[in-house]
């Protein structure tokens, strides 16, 4: 068992630290109680911080893709006009959803590796004056894409529509200024830069948004905002929260407040760039035309099985990156510096990826990788 | 601090066992690995036998009341007349959730503390042949009454319309037949005799459940049975599972099961049979004319301020039991022997009413009811 050791560095769920991991080994507590109120009121008011947002931030005991749908629900209604941009998996889920519940998608196809162009989304509001909500996403977790969402809150801020940010992936590893930028609903979720399990989402709504709310006529009632928010006012919760969960929450946001949010996102930029430049190191290319913070997606090169070097990477290596999805199946590789994420980090899997491009035949020189990471890792810079 | 110990003897979230408590502080596996799909696999046989069901249980990352809302879109239609039982706060759920989507309920109203009468539900369904579902309660929380779900079944069963009941405090404390009694769709979750925390929750549909699928026009997308169908066969799950969540439902299944599920069930008769007894024994009457195996149902007495009783309970003894909800505020208190709880928790419980129906100056002979509880748990019958 020379590669005794796993490493989770998949794009989410990522690996959590162990004293968060340990929070979740105490006594389970009520909700109804002024002890978890209090937690509560500390992970809203954190939870800000993390949004740069003065409007509260809900809390869902579901999964991303729920609050992306609490998100839709509660400010559309049945025949509405609204722009998605499809630019990769995660595209498409808002396309699905807003599909699901009869709204009429003008689509902004981009191609899978590339960010929108955020002038175009500019004219798409022009064209189509009646757009009530633009869906994007700031980080294409399915491509390894950052999108510019502070140049596309430009367009959309002084048009009719609302903008609704997909940051499941993204926030606390690359910057997003809710308030500031004005986004008008953004969208989070535990298991990524919160280093926390699976579970929970976040959700915040700009006063625009709420605008919107009380002409949304679809049904809703588990992800209706409502109840939400009258509870969010007494410091408790609609439903039974995640408690366990919300609990964890509360000791990772505070690792991340004394590390500090600016400095949590050039740590993951640092990481990103010596992950990029190991890549170019090894003699592979990048997939995306504009990468960020949460993961590189790496070009499976000519000749090699990218399933088969993925499987190489994660069973003989126990390194578990993540392959391409739907199209991009076999494809890429997708390295992800999310969350619990700190320079060694990328120097296993590089060194993983090199070891296993060798065993699959590929012509790399060992250390080529690592070097090139270090380079970068060592300036800090 | 003489009463330095903690004790949650709500009806949920519930304790959960040492074991379960330390599974969570294991570092996190991948959802799409063999290993988690190993552990979904054999989460999901042992579900079937506490549903005592061979339909597959799709296990989602929501609390209860989303998984009474993903019954309630994947089988009905705008419009659709159901009928919804109504005896206390979760019957209510039912029918909010039955109003936010539009369908057309008829209301059996049941006085609070009572359970529904089965020929009752049997003559609803012939003046309204036109009824799609009967949505019920195996165990009205609020209200601490058992209701004869075998019996509703009876009437229901050969009608047009399904039976769909929310199991989500009952199920595993109460018997809960699904096939053998000819329950459409049950409803539970993790924070109740699961042992487990909240956030994970737990839905069967029988084929005639699944025969309204296709004919259902409500949208959802979360919440959509489809994708969960198809996940289920390939041992995965449609978005990312609440992992640590299902990794400790793993351990408390086993706990279950090693047990035996009867076994279990049984225990948790005794507990609510010795509680009774207790509460006679101190001189209070029960609420409910039809207690059960989940909490019971205690009147405050005349003279007695109910608030001020509870918060002596919970503050000065640190006895975490509930009051009234809603209408019944102040008017009740709730002792849950749910879960992981066993003979000495009944006589903690009691122990604490005990003392504080005396300080709150209730004339009460201390050990009354601690008696009859003995009484009932040394015997074992």
């Amino acid at each position: 068992m020379l590669f005794g050791k796993h490493y989770l560095m998949a794009p989410g769920p990522t690996a959590v630290p162990e004293s968060v991991l340990l929070e979740a080994a105490k006594p389970i507590i009520h909700h109804r109680t002024p002890d978890f109120s209090q937690i509560l009121w500390s992970v809203s008011d954190d939870l800000k911080k993390i949004f740069k947002t003065r409007n509260p931030v809900y809390i869902l005991a579901a999964s991303g893709t729920g609050a992306m749908e609490f998100a839709l629900v509660n400010t559309c209604s049945n025949g509405d006009r609204v722009l998605v941009v499809v630019g990769g998996k995660f595209g498409e889920r808002w396309l699905q959803i807003a599909k699901a519940y009869g709204l009429d998608a003008v689509v902004y196809e981009v191609e899978w590796g590339s960010a929108p162009i955020p002038e175009k989304i500019g004219e798409y509001l022009e064209e189509h004056p009646d757009i009530k909500a633009v869906f994007t996403t700031l980080f294409e977790t399915s491509t390894g894409t950052t999108y510019d969402i502070e140049r596309i809150a430009k367009y959309v801020r002084h048009s009719g529509a609302i903008l609704v940010v997909d940051a499941v992936s993204g926030i606390a590893a690359c910057d997003l200024q809710m308030d500031s930028w004005g986004v008008d609903i953004v969208v989070a979720s535990s298991q990524k830069a919160f280093m926390l399990p699976p579970g929970l989402s976040f959700v915040a709504f700009s006063k625009k948004a709420f605008g919107l709310v009380e002409k949304s006529n679809l049904p809703s009632y588990y992800f209706s905002v409502s109840g939400y928010k009258d509870a969010y006012l007494s410091n408790t919760t609609p439903f039974t929260p995640a408690v366990s969960l919300v609990v964890q929450l509360k000791e990772s946001l505070s690792m991340i407040l004394e590390e500090g949010i600016d400095n949590v996102i050039s740590r993951h930029a640092l990481l990103a760039s010596a992950t990029r430049a190991a890549v170019k190191g090894v003699g592979l290319e990048l997939f995306s035309s504009n990468p960020g913070n949460v993961c590189t997606a790496v070009k499976v090169p000519e000749g090699i099985d990218g399933e088969k070097l993925l499987s190489r990477i994660k069973d003989k290596y126990k390194v578990t990156i993540s392959g391409g999805q739907g199209k991009l199946k076999g494809k890429i590789l997708r390295i992800a510096h999310l969350g619990y994420a700190y320079a060694f980090d990328v120097i296993v899997a590089i060194s993983a990826l090199e070891m296993a491009l060798k065993d699959e035949g590929y012509p790399v020189e060992l250390g080529s990788g690592v070097r090139a990471a270090e380079l970068v890792l060592r300036e800090g810079k």
